[in-house]
């Protein structure tokens, strides 16, 4: 069938061609050519060439009949169509939405792209974290609040640190005490399109959320049950595997002793390990140790040695390395080249795997779009954002004839300013030509958002063609799987697990009918 | 040279290649081959492969200090990057810049992409046609204000109509009064970021302009005059040569006598005639009747017959055709099928060449972007706008393999709301891959911008690469004269009159520094 379609296309080509002047199509020729090429050109775009199941079809109708009913409402009755607007407003809306329940519950495969920082919901930092012994917390530089464990209240500090607990106690209002944490923790508690006219702006507050929290969660305790509290969010997102960016900054205990990036492997492991036993239908948790673009390249020479070791000796834990951070305000990649490229000089060369932060930016033909070219240089495994890859053809070629995978992030490229309507988002012309895309959630925290749910959704509803179907969504959770940095065995257990998620979901979706 | 780099890049590429797992590239031929990938991407830009001459490299340099200054001032000094903000902020902004003010001196070529109820300034109909004998107004259905030349005040009818210079001269105020019928037909009065919250909403707006002010426009001695007084206002922004779509709804005069097509055709053919007799450093116009997407076939069939005798009889004024209007609202392109084969379904088949406008959309898979499949069936010779070609991966491929130029309007694009920063636009994507742009002004009076030199201006800085240099500029212009309805000896002539004007002007800009 498929050679059929090109046979047909190919002789609609040449009848076009050969006409470059008038031409003599009768109107049924033209409606069948226009058909065609529709078609055709539908073909193109990521999951298009999955052949659905009887019972697949039917949960498809489902999804369509939800996703063309929001779209034809908004151009019919001309409403706005909220997975445009910004997600101050179109959350409560979205969620709302049975499509919305649909993806939540669908079994989404691999989540590749997340932070450690930022990747347990922002309720159980608030409504648990904040709630036990030893949190303290403190008004920095009059501009915002500073959280973290202390086996007692520091003196030899300017900031007057005080118990969360005896602080919400005083307030009187409980309620509206842990509100104001978390508002002061979201980057949606406003409006980001007003409050942050651009990037840059939205950058240094989120930025703030780390200087906020991520002493707390880096407090050992807090750090192995926030792993689990994670994996269950995410398991109960029906996601089945998860990829960890750590942006190793110390953990600690209250005697004050700080711990090394092995003793964080093995903390992974463990907490990992033990909630796989408790829910075998959870594959586990990976971790790919992220160094920081402010920092000089002899400190990320050093990290990268110390990865290479541990990538060696927990092969099943360590994934690789990547370097994250404002990549407009820090170093590029190209400083780096040295520390990079020493795991490759090594003799035998060491394959020490890179998932490299590239091109998440809105401008053309800066440092920051050229990461982009230092990411093929570097060999990466994958990349994240390359939200600029669009504007820069031929590097778009390399990274599509190399199959790079691109982990992409709707809901934080709108939050962190880079687009408003995500119909612009500048992904969406690379998933209509089957680019390698992953989609993920980045910081979903401090974003206030769903493990990939409200990802997957916006990506179904803004940034694919009103036709892109089930199909886009089932080939990308495949392509999750297919992406990460699994073992071929690992790889094809986490398949047939999803796979038989899967199955489930189809099953109990069209019996719901 | 050029051989000498593609060599080198392949063989970079093959050296890549050849390496998908650890690779050992050292520190120079990684820096060597980082600058030839850059290099590379950086050539497939429009304007890429012009060579520039001493005297263009000594004014390139002084529009690429203007451009990195901008740029660079944004990026370090962490200021709101003006031409990526809304227009009703960016224009004295842009005003203000030395770099507008050289693109506005810039000899641009031609203007392929204006509508004649919006091509001249708003300036001129406030402060000069209302200013008329016979100039009514009323207040339509308590809404806006509407204009019409009347030989008396009309008494069949609902409207209180009064003379303008009447109502100007009760007012009290004529500064403010000019300045309220000012606003009342600038779409950028207020900020349509704010006053627009979708493309739907803001076309809604963008149509009452003609209602208010079409009628005005119609009345012949208007016409007449406007015709000239817009080529005036092109050839003083250096513009060659115009192409303007006529969506004919009926010139008239006092005694209320409507005329024809043909009438319209005489009297273009005669002020540019006229105009071009008095400033021989001008081509002229030409006419592209615009059907409107509203009417039902056979009322496009009479216009498609009646256009076609006019391009026959007429061709040096007449283009050709085109079909205007909202696309989401109204019909697609393939409901006048029939209607737009007529010509080529005559015996010999009749080339009436098509200028339409398809894919001004945000969304994706709808009527409205399948338009673009359409125009290529009815072989069209240009396109306007194809804002959503770049989500459409085969028919990318087409537009680009038969060359068929596209009419990139990116002001007119973010007023009606399909983009808010311009840095976002899809069309920076296949300006950076060479395909045939030419960039126009669309409504520039409802705009309440200058003839191409905004656009072109927002083209350099929001919607291409940092190092896109005077190539580009110089290609756009390159390209509008080349994509024109000109036949083969004009576009010589038009070719010879504009590169007389750029040397000229880069003999200047050269002096001036």
């Amino acid at each position: 069938m498929c050679n059929q379609l090109v046979r047909v296309w190919c002789s609609c080509l040449v009848l076009l061609m050969l006409s470059p002047g008038a031409h003599t199509l009768t109107p049924s020729d033209y409606m069948k050519m226009r058909s065609e090429m529709i078609d055709d050109d539908e073909s193109s775009r990521i999951g298009a060439n999955l052949v659905l199941s009887a019972a697949e079809l039917k949960v498809n109708s489902i999804f369509m009949k939800e996703k063309r009913a929001m779209i034809e409402s908004s151009l019919i009755n001309r409403t706005i169509y909220s997975p445009s607007t910004s997600f101050y407003y179109s959350k409560s809306e979205i969620d709302q939405t049975y499509l919305y329940q649909l993806i939540h519950r669908m079994p989404k495969g691999a989540a590749l792209h997340i932070h450690d920082q930022s990747m347990v919901s922002l309720d159980w930092i608030v409504k648990n974290v904040t709630y036990r012994e030893n949190v303290y917390m403190c008004m920095w530089r009059k501009e915002y609040l500073i959280y973290r464990f202390f086996r007692k209240k520091p003196t030899k500090t300017t900031c007057d640190w005080k118990l969360v607990n005896d602080a919400r106690k005083e307030s009187g209002d409980v309620n509206k005490f842990d509100l104001e944490i978390h508002k002061s923790l979201s980057l949606i508690a406003t409006d980001p399109f007003i409050d942050f006219p651009d990037s840059q702006v939205a950058w240094t507050r989120f930025i703030r959320f780390f200087y906020q929290i991520g002493k707390l969660l880096y407090y050992i305790p807090i750090f192995k049950e926030m792993l689990w509290q994670t994996m269950n969010e995410f398991r109960e997102a029906n996601i089945q595997y998860i990829e960890v960016r750590v942006s190793y900054l110390g953990l600690y205990d209250l005697s004050g002793t700080v711990y090394n990036r092995e003793y964080c492997v093995q903390l992974v492991k463990e907490i990992s390990d033990a909630f796989v036993q408790r829910y075998p239908d959870f594959i586990g948790m990976k971790v790919i140790f992220l160094g920081l673009r402010n920092h000089d390249e002899s400190e990320i020479l050093d990290e990268v040695k110390e990865v290479m070791v541990l990538h060696q000796k927990y092969p099943d834990v360590v994934a690789g390395y990547d370097m994250g951070g404002n990549e407009a305000l820090y170093h590029p990649l190209s400083y780096y080249r040295d520390a990079l490229l020493y795991p490759s000089q090594q003799d035998p060369p060491y394959h020490l795997p890179y998932f490299l932060h590239v091109g998440e930016t809105i401008w053309q033909g800066t440092e920051t779009g050229y990461n982009l070219v230092d990411a093929l240089l570097l060999n990466a495994t994958r990349v994240g954002h390359a939200y600029v890859l669009n504007k820069h053809p031929r590097l778009m070629k390399l990274y599509k004839d190399r199959d790079i995978p691109l982990e992409v992030q709707p809901l934080s490229n709108q939050v962190l300013r880079l687009v408003s309507d995500l119909r612009n988002h500048p992904m969406a012309s690379l998933i209509a030509n089957n680019y390698s895309v992953v989609i993920s959630c980045d910081d979903r925290t401090t974003l206030d958002s769903a493990p990939l749910s409200h990802d997957f959704f916006l990506c179904f509803t803004a940034m694919s063609s009103e036709r892109a179907d089930l199909t886009l969504l089932k080939q990308l959770a495949i392509n999750s799987i297919r992406f990460s940095s699994l073992d071929d065995v690992q790889k094809d257990r986490a398949m047939t697990l999803w796979q038989s998620k899967w199955n489930a979901f189809i099953a109990e979706t069209e019996q719901s009918e």
